[in-house]
């Protein structure tokens, strides 16, 4: 199981166009080769944090000019799994072809399943769309939230102010992913040797509800719902690619010191000190001790580059 | 193979609410209660015309407002199977809960091949997107084409003036589809009793390049996606859901005749005649023809209400 980070997809610096995902996409599907090579079976699982937040913004947008209704957040992440798939399945044909490969990508839309009592719900925190002004919020009927810390509800929303100065943005919860729709099957056309796209941008939340699953707004977090397809597949190895070579203690201080393999204990220690950053590694080490606290055998933190490498990424194991 | 049509998913005369999308699909859903219940494997394709349409003029605001980078119209199909595979996947969900039947349900983004000297390439007479002024065109590099009927080109894109005077309008092929990626996993998930949902808006087309697969902006017709579908798997029906209960002939002339059961070589014959309308029928019943002229045993053209009834539709046989 592979979770690909936002950087390959969108990389900072770019302007995002058509031609430069799809050769960033390009570039990061050639380091899986050397895994292929190898013979392994291949699930990718993908974040969307930079997609989502434009679908969002031209939702905004397509209201503002031609006065479309302005989808909510689930709508839009199905939307970023179906042309993130495209742009992998592209990628990945053209690399495959190029290494004399013959594998079928296969890419579903997926559902992934939240409690509706996750403690996210009650306390939203995570902010996604565009920033609005207070006023903007009011004419949309806001009103405040007793007790809650300065959040504003607007049309069922919940908005809060930006740290920054930039204005109010909506705030979601980033629940827990519990299941994932059809991991059966994904399973199943990996060991059959294809490559299966699954969980984008941590999968679409759904709550059980009368016995069917309903969409909610929020986040799942991309690399704890790979995590979980990973521990649902019984998968080997868990590799969270991202844009450093390995995890760091006292990252960016003058006693930086990469990590080459470290225990699910060091891992929880290194957590609890603060070592790695909220909605950066911190999330990653997490998902990783997910992975091998139940039944995973390795978890590989790494950037793409390295795959090749055995000796590659921070490896975290029992 | 069932292929659901537009208006299986947003209404004239509807504001194209999420609530409301979501009922119309779980509307169309339950109409196919009756097959399943029958027994039958069943395979969704579907129309994306108006979501396309709303996510081109998405992605030209988000550029407008917030200077978004506007992606091409393979990347915004591709946005579309995502989101509308999701509806019917959360509106099946809660059909099948009701009806008491345990089903899984799949959905594929779906890359249908068309050939890179399709005819329709030279020609692109299929107009998609927002309205532009020559001006805009202009700004935009516009230039006209020689000896090609009034067609600027702008941007690698070709536009012709709207007939209505509304402005002017990106123009694309609509190539025939000729392969369909996965339809071999498509037909084994079917015939192992999931519903699965593919080809939507008539598949991302792709044309063959260097043993790989390369977006091409067009349309491909969802009837015929569906039909080609329907072959590659060997179907025994295909419905085709519109908005009547039936083919006519003389469509709404004082000697307007409903078909319950036409030949091929009627069917034609019809066609010749100029029967059935361009952009509604006609390619509706041309797709029934090569259903059947291609090993299918019968397609039925009718609306989704009447899918209980075994009288109901228009029969296309041999």
């Amino acid at each position: 199981m592979i979770a690909f980070g936002g950087n390959a997809l969108l990389r900072a610096g770019q302007k995002g166009t058509y031609a430069e995902q799809l050769a960033n996409v390009e570039s990061s599907c050639s380091q899986l080769v050397p895994l292929l090579k190898d013979g392994n079976f291949l699930v990718i699982g993908h974040g969307n944090g930079p997609h989502v937040g434009n679908a969002l913004l031209r939702h905004e947008a397509g209201a503002k000019v031609f006065g479309l209704q302005a989808m909510p957040m689930d709508f839009c992440g199905a939307e970023t799994q179906g042309s993130i798939a495209y742009l992998i399945e592209s990628a990945m044909d053209r690399v495959l072809a190029r290494a004399g490969l013959e594998k079928q990508v296969v890419s579903l839309v997926t559902r992934v399943e939240v409690a509706s009592d996750d403690p996210g719900f009650k306390n939203p925190t995570k902010p996604v769309g565009p920033y609005y002004s207070k006023d903007e919020l009011m004419a949309m009927g806001a009103s405040c939230q007793e007790g809650s810390d300065g959040v504003l509800t607007a049309g069922g929303s919940r908005y809060r102010e930006d740290a920054r100065g930039r204005g109010w943005r909506k705030v979601v919860a980033s629940p827990r992913p519990i299941g994932i729709k059809n991991i059966d099957l994904v399973e199943r056309m990996a060991r059959e040797g294809r490559i299966v796209v699954t969980v984008g941008g941590g999968g679409i939340p759904v709550v059980k509800e009368d016995g069917a699953f309903r969409g909610v707004e929020a986040v799942i977090d991309k690399d704890l719902a790979s995590a979980l397809a990973a521990v649902k597949m019984g998968a080997d190895e868990f590799y969270i690619l991202t844009d450093v070579p390995k995890v760091y203690v006292n990252f960016r201080k003058p006693d930086e010191k990469a990590l080459d393999s470290i225990s699910v204990a060091q891992a929880k220690e290194y957590l609890a000190q603060g070592q790695f950053a909220e909605g950066s590694m911190a999330p990653k080490v997490r998902a990783a001790i997910y992975f091998v606290e139940n039944g995973g055998g390795e978890c590989i933190i790494t950037e793409a580059g390295q795959l090749g490498n055995p000796a590659c990424g921070t490896r975290i194991t029992a």
